[in-house]
């Protein structure tokens, strides 16, 4: 094995997430992420566990230094907070050579929420400051593995998703996006990776990577590789020939234990490594213990939810840092660490001076919680009437588009 | 489970075949086949391990009417000995509706020997017959995931196998041959079936039916759902739209593992369960304790091999059942059921009374080894020789007409 200390599988099967260590460590895996404290996870601890690198001032100077533009704020503000091989990446791209991006979606459900926006938001940054090509993998097989779903309505959920990422404004001659369920019949090497990925995994490796048992049904146990081949540029050569392209992962921390896996397959099969960029995780309304859920529409702001739904939310759900009464509120200040409206201002509010001036005005007490959430809502309403709006006008022709495997703007 | 008691799978975990009940005990399986017994596999025990029926008088007699044909002497003479809802099948034919054919081959070597094409000559029988389309599975994927061979390696080895198989002289109007690394990636439908096999069979089940452990990589814990696949006709919406068309699959007794697990899943995602007619196995001339291989160039003849080849291999090493001397020959008579070139007769030679007295009169010692050797010399020159001459037809144009995806002379 190339690569055997630092990402080499029998140390990756110590660092399974589902196994705590203490009674009181986060859980972040695919499937489950949850944590005790009011502050959410604890991401320095997750850092030093995954063995990650930290995304630190360094070097957002150096993504500024080399692409010539001001840092995005989720980058700035740490919500990109981890990172593995980013300076490689950045490398590679001051040396003019070529990269791609590689993210995706599990598609569970109809209605995607703010938080499931971040993600693109920030992808759609990266593909154009680095002008790059995109892969967008719907990984509507796994759900259907995994959810009490057939398949037909795991693929519908996962056009209709398709639908809400797009509306974040991907250039169709810059991305590619697919369903699983479709398009890995329509590409032998996809397939041809699938299995070549396989052969360097065995079942002891992915029981200790993702906590997979003997009750486990095969398709999970082999789903891995197929969230895996999309690093490699070999499986689109309709996008890349056969250029061995190195990727770049934009994707939430509970992700990284499938490219850990890749990181560790990719010299075996005489590829690069993929790069990763990690986001942290969005909070519930109601808190960071709390976790969002699609069944409990109460628990985040929909894509889909109206203006009033959205007023109405944040002030009946969103956990307030501020004090009881007003008068307290203005004796003490609220605490912008646990209050979710501040949080979420993070994630959207793009003037780095006003998220700054209202910080210091809730904190001495100055801001109230009503206004606090006055200034989070109008964000909101804004951010999703401008969504619902974009989203119609994604018809079937431009999904087809987005969808057919085909050449891009990029010359391989 | 629709089908709990015959066919479920936990109670297939209990016939698990790599686990041998009493040190004597045959081992069939996909991956070995051995025997201590100079008469070679204990057939009729096989068939109460595994759960299957008998090919009998009846059922033979039961094919001549229905096909109004004499049954085939690899019916006749008990290779094609045992089988799973064969009845079905010709209550089926009867009532004028259709099914398929479906069959295999796993390519892992360049050279198959004349005991591969036992299967192919009677399934070519039975497409002739019954007049229906066949579909042949070409497992590259699982050779390169079992032996240490490329993905490269394993696609070209499927073709040049296909080569051996389409010269057994299938019709092409009829018969549709596939690769997995070519075709998995050509047909969503395919994956989708794999996808909804894959949901129904724990690790659990393949570790009871295949003997699969935890060391074993992934690739070879989800095969078993790809070797399934083909037994649904919904896998192949080119030759059969939506039609949910019954299977027979001829194959070696050593298959049947895979489509015990295919028959306990069909009935929970609403497909008819596959029938099977199987076969028992080709002994090297060794004799049947010793394992045939295409390592060991004399362990069979081969489809490669010259005129002369075929001669020597036959009187140098195909285990004899007659004495030591002619006089004591003449005296004490040859042993038919240990005599490997009487063995390669009885699926080799059509005439069921040149056969009977070549019996006789080896029994009787009248006739000599080397006059029995003679007799299997020719025969086997002939069919390679004829063999050979197919072969050297099939041009690449004629390879893509069988590999191409396309509706087949049938309407569905």
């Amino acid at each position: 094995m190339a690569n055997g200390v630092e990402h080499g599988l029998s140390d990756l099967s110590l660092s399974n997430t589902t196994v705590k260590d203490d009674v009181e460590e986060d859980v972040v895996n695919p499937w489950n992420v949850s944590t005790k404290s009011a502050t959410g996870i604890d991401y320095g601890k997750l850092i030093k566990r995954f063995g990650s690198s930290k995304v630190d001032e360094e070097l957002i100077a150096r993504f500024e230094k080399v692409t010539g533009k001001r840092a995005h704020h989720l980058l700035r503000r740490g919500v990109f907070f981890s990172h593995r091989d980013m300076h490689t990446i950045l490398n590679h791209y001051e040396q003019g050579k070529p990269f791609f991006l590689y993210t995706g979606r599990g598609p569970s459900s109809e209605s995607m929420h703010v938080g499931h926006l971040i993600s693109f938001i920030f992808t759609k940054w990266l593909q154009d400051v680095f002008n790059v090509p995109l892969v967008i993998q719907m990984t509507d097989d796994e759900k259907c593995l995994w959810k009490d779903i057939t398949l037909e309505e795991a693929n519908r959920l996962a056009y209709e998703n398709a639908k809400d990422i797009i509306a974040c404004g991907f250039d169709k001659e810059k991305t590619f996006i697919f369903s699983d369920l479709d398009f890995i019949g329509q590409c032998p090497e996809f397939y041809r990776n699938m299995v070549r990925i396989q052969k360097c995994v065995t079942f002891n490796q992915v029981k200790g990577i993702f906590g997979f048992g003997d009750s486990d049904v095969i398709g999970k146990i082999s789903f891995p590789s197929i969230q895996a081949a999309p690093s490699f540029s070999t499986s689109f050569p309709f996008i890349f020939n056969k250029a061995k392209v190195p990727c770049l992962i934009p994707c939430g921390i509970d992700q990284d234990p499938y490219f850990r896996m890749t990181r560790d397959v990719a010299p075996r099969l005489g590829l690069p490594k993929p790069a990763l960029i990690h986001c942290s995780f969005f909070p519930a309304l109601q808190g960071a213990q709390t976790k969002m859920s699609a069944s409990d529409q109460n628990t985040s702001i929909f894509l889909t939810d109206t203006q009033k739904q959205i007023k109405n939310k944040i002030n009946k759900y969103a956990f307030s840092g501020g004090q009881a009464t007003v008068e307290e509120h203005r004796r003490l200040g609220g605490n912008c660490d646990v209050d979710i409206s501040y949080q979420y201002l993070t994630f959207f509010l793009e003037d780095d001076e006003k998220l700054e001036q209202i910080r210091k005005d809730y904190t001495s007490g100055e801001l109230l919680t009503g206004e606090l959430k006055k200034e989070l809502i109008g964000i909101l309403q804004s951010l999703i009437a401008t969504h619902q709006e974009r989203r119609a006008k994604v018809t079937e022709d431009v999904i087809k588009e987005f969808t057919t495997p085909r050449k891009l703007k990029f010359n391989f």
